[in-house]
């Protein structure tokens, strides 16, 4: 193969990537990727993001996807580097995040004979990619090829569902591209094949007939499931307001907080349906929803009641968002649209004491929670959410991980018209990739972000960190330290009690300090709520990344938890509202 | 599902692993495999080990794996904590390392419909396990199928050749077992299923055949690369002797240390091979190979030179060891039997100048060396391994990462009959897991462990090191900094001066000592060789992890390295060998 064809296939690759739209780049250093590398450090209008733990440099591409809400380019050399993009692929195949894996591969050669860094990455992702192509070598006559085929890995990769896709790389040696060359075939850009993708769009009938059906329902509900799409609060709280039907909000749906949100938009329920006569007495009999399967487990089962409401699933990425087995009613149709013609189509609401109870029931839960959470001097796990919510500034990012931080948000964090930006990573809700997926969507201009997390997931990601050194992103990260795995302490096998500390409370007595210290960021441990709004705001309004440590314990976590549902009960029941 | 289905379930997969020989279970903690975790945790003869990073838990099970010379299970909960896992299969794949993975999975019912936590797990490592199962959800009547499965897991896992095995395990909610239940059903084991393997054994006309051929050969050379059985090194060196061949050995293929070592056991071919005059002077007519492609470049470049030797390679794993497309003769035998046998059937040799040239390029090349590092005062990362072979006690083990490491042992720790442990991960030759590793092979009863690490391995797998404080394991690691990928300074792209350093000379400037602090290990900056001596061996005779941080310039590396190559020419020409 020669310098020239070498040249030409990587920069061909490259700049079909970058001039399609997925300009980010995020490598790790390896030897068979080098011409990619190059080309990509070389093309004028490629961002280049390097990491050196591939995991992280995962996790940390899908944050920059979702706040670019663009593709962007992973890139790493053969052997397990490309392995270590697996747990971050699962979680944007189900998130439907939009990434474009570029591994470079041995040539065939010197695959499956004992050759050295060589796996088999063909498919390696298994069903987990949009769209997945084992490339030829470079080869003489197929440039037009390579365009064509970067241009189908972009229209994949954004769907819709949006997710990711995997272009591997076979180069053979010598793996050196001619810099001369690279710099004016990226001078002179040839023209690109263009994909453009049209949503799917219910027709007139369809909206006709689900408005007509939607204006016979009695006790109505909309439910809005994690999704990132901004757009889509405006467009569901408009429905909503139309409709006059309660709009319970999934803390990253999008929907919680903004200009849009009104009276019906409801973030109290993960803390009022517990209450077994509520949910008794305010059974809908239609549901639409909108988005992924919400966090709270109170929802999921108060809508797997018997009998169960009648429920339409729209999902513009024809997905099969319904884990319950119920007798849904599917409507693969773009959702934003679909809610402007619905809200179009719709007469006014008038007021009725359906939507009426579930507005009373969020003002009594709101209050009560804050009341409670506000006598408390010390810091405790579920005042944490209810000090951000005080304190966060407009268009701030809220990145909450999995396990308790974003239970304790949904929980804590009330609907606000303040606009900020709740997120998680729901797609496989790991507890890994967390702090790197933070520290992409800073990178990627979703900042100031805060960041909320236990210290399990901390620990899991902590090479993370690494991102913000090497590229001087702004970041807070709230570290929640109670020594272990917190929610096992509200799961059964609590009672276990003298295995349970072994393999669920799991202490690791780590000092977050001197990690802290190792990756050149700001430490504040936290002692009450003066020092931790204190030491957020100064990450918030500061640059670099600042890490804010509560220290919590696990056990008296749970009774934190459990001392607030008889008080919602209870103003329930003085409301007459049970 | 009953509580008693699950917990008899449970207790036989869990039970047939633990008698079939997989004792020791590397559990990380999460919520659907609480049955699996609660099992393991009260079986009378298993050990547990907890490790909260999948990744790094993957590298220590391969660890232990290859230092019990037996199954390690390796347990997790669904999702994408057995993605984490994806880098060790393919080092173990590779490798050959038997692990089981048993993973918990959501019940069928819960699969791909959006229900949290669910990835789609079934046969997720693709090619890279021996074999892989589904298991059905706990049903009646299947206890006997549960048996046999665990007993083909585990025979499955031990090869030949040896590898990963996937369980994937799905359960239904409720998620505890019955524990006085499982404590009766362990108290009172019933008869399991045996399985034995009987090994590829050459016939006797295949070895009265080979034996003629060896005699045959007027400059045969026997090759053993990397290859974890400690038996293979007598075996081979008794060959060799028999054949009056040189041996060359590998540094990770057991035979470069013990008291099996003669004059034909060759290690300083990495350096002298270098030199094209010996090289093409010296050439065999027949080379035996056993184990894996050795890992030094200049051998294989000297093996696939014109007119190629005859190649006999032998492999009783029945693998295609051979990425050179070279016109050799694979024998799939086992290795320790075939050379045996052979030195049984061969008559004793004579001396010859054939033989007399390498053992005399070894002897100078190994003393040249020895005088030239011995006159350097400054820390260099050549003398790291020389120093290393005057202090390490017998039994010790000798850990090499990737990258640099690996080939500076290959290069600068001669043969000795000292007898040591020299391991590495030449499966797939990655940078991550490393440390985990390390620990796995310490846990697993191959200490002392001292491991030699670049930073960036260092850095990848730095959660590793909980291993270490979660169960007071005693490990010394080098850990060479010199503030990146040190290796791309020896490859072509060091002359791309404008982007060399933010691609491949990736500095991060990271802090160790607090990251040492953090996981509460001991730390020693050696300044120079005498605090380095001092160092490791503090660590070596003592309890705990100590890290040992050597502090080099990469640019400064490459002279160190070049400035050997013509001191050993030298000395050849001088003896008259080119």
């Amino acid at each position: 193969m020669s310098q020239a064809l070498l040249t030409d296939w990587v920069a061909t690759l490259i700049d079909g990537l970058v001039r399609g739209g997925a300009a980010d780049l995020v490598i790790s250093p390896g030897s068979r990727s080098t011409p990619l590398a190059l080309a990509a450090a070389r093309h004028p209008q490629a961002r280049i993001w390097m990491h050196y733990d591939e995991r992280s440099a995962g996790f940390f591409a899908l944050g920059m996807a979702r706040a670019r809400r663009a593709p962007v380019v992973l890139l790493c050399t053969s052997g397990t580097a490309a392995a270590n993009y697996w747990p971050a692929v699962a979680e944007a195949h189900l998130a439907r995040v939009p990434l474009i894996l570029l591994t470079a591969d041995r040539p065939h050669e010197l695959r499956d004979n004992g050759a050295p860094q060589t796996i088999d990455q063909v498919a390696m992702y298994a069903g987990n990619t949009r769209w997945a192509s084992d490339l030829p070598e470079p080869t003489e006559g197929l440039l037009p090829y390579v365009q064509s085929l970067v241009a189908r890995a972009i229209a994949a990769a954004r769907g819709a569902p949006a997710g990711p896709v995997h272009l591997n790389c076979p180069l053979r040696e010598p793996l050196l591209p001619d810099r001369s060359c690279l710099e004016s075939l990226f001078a002179d850009p040839s023209p690109l094949p263009q994909v453009q993708v049209a949503p799917r769009r219910a027709d007139a009938q369809q909206i006709a007939d689900l408005a007509a059906l939607l204006q016979t329902a009695e006790r109505g509900l909309i439910v809005c499931g994690p999704q990132d799409d901004p757009a889509l609060a405006p467009a569901a709280a408009q429905l909503a307001e139309r409709l006059g039907w309660p709009l319970l909000a999934d803390p990253i749906s999008q929907v919680r907080c903004g200009s849009h949100v009104h009276e019906l938009v409801i973030g109290g329920y993960d803390a009022f349906l517990r209450d077994e006569r509520f949910a008794a007495r305010y059974r809908p009999d239609l549901v639409l929803r909108l988005g992924a399967m919400p966090t709270a487990k109170p929802l999921l089962q108060f809508l797997t009641r018997s009998p169960q409401p009648r429920q339409i699933v729209v999902d513009g990425g024809a997905g099969w968002r319904e884990p319950t087995s119920l007798a849904v009613q599917h409507l693969f149709a773009d959702e934003i649209d679909l809610c402007l013609r619905l809200a179009a189509a719709l007469p006014a609401s008038q007021p009725d004491p359906w939507s009426a109870a579930w507005v009373e029931a969020e003002r009594l839960t709101q209050t009560v929670i804050a009341e409670h959470l506000r006598g408390q001097e010390q810091i405790s796990e579920p005042g944490i959410f209810a000090q951000l919510a005080r304190i966060l500034p407009a268009n701030a990012t809220l990145f909450a991980a999995n396990s308790m931080p974003i239970r304790d948000l949904d929980t804590f964090f009330p609907p606000s018209e303040t606009p900020l930006r709740l997120l998680g990573n729901r797609g496989a809700n790991g507890i890994d990739g967390l702090t790197s997926t933070a520290l992409g969507l800073a990178a990627g201009g979703y900042g100031p972000v805060v960041f909320v997390t236990g210290d399990l997931s901390f620990f899991h990601d902590s090479n993370g960190l690494l991102a913000a050194k090497l590229h001087a992103l702004s970041a807070t990260i709230v570290l929640i330290n109670n020594d272990g795995g917190g929610i096992f302490s509200f799961l059964p096998q609590a009672s276990e009690s003298d295995q349970f500390e072994t393999l669920f409370g799991t202490p690791h007595g780590l000092q977050f300090e001197p990690l802290a210290a190792c990756y050149g960021a700001n430490y504040t441990r936290a002692e009450n709520w003066a020092t931790f709004r204190h030491g957020v705001l100064r990450g918030v309004d500061g640059a670099g990344l600042h890490i804010v440590e509560v220290r919590t314990e696990r056990t008296r976590n749970v009774h934190d938890h459990r001392a607030i549902w008889p008080l919602v009960v209870e103003r329930l029941e003085r409301a007459g509202l049970r």
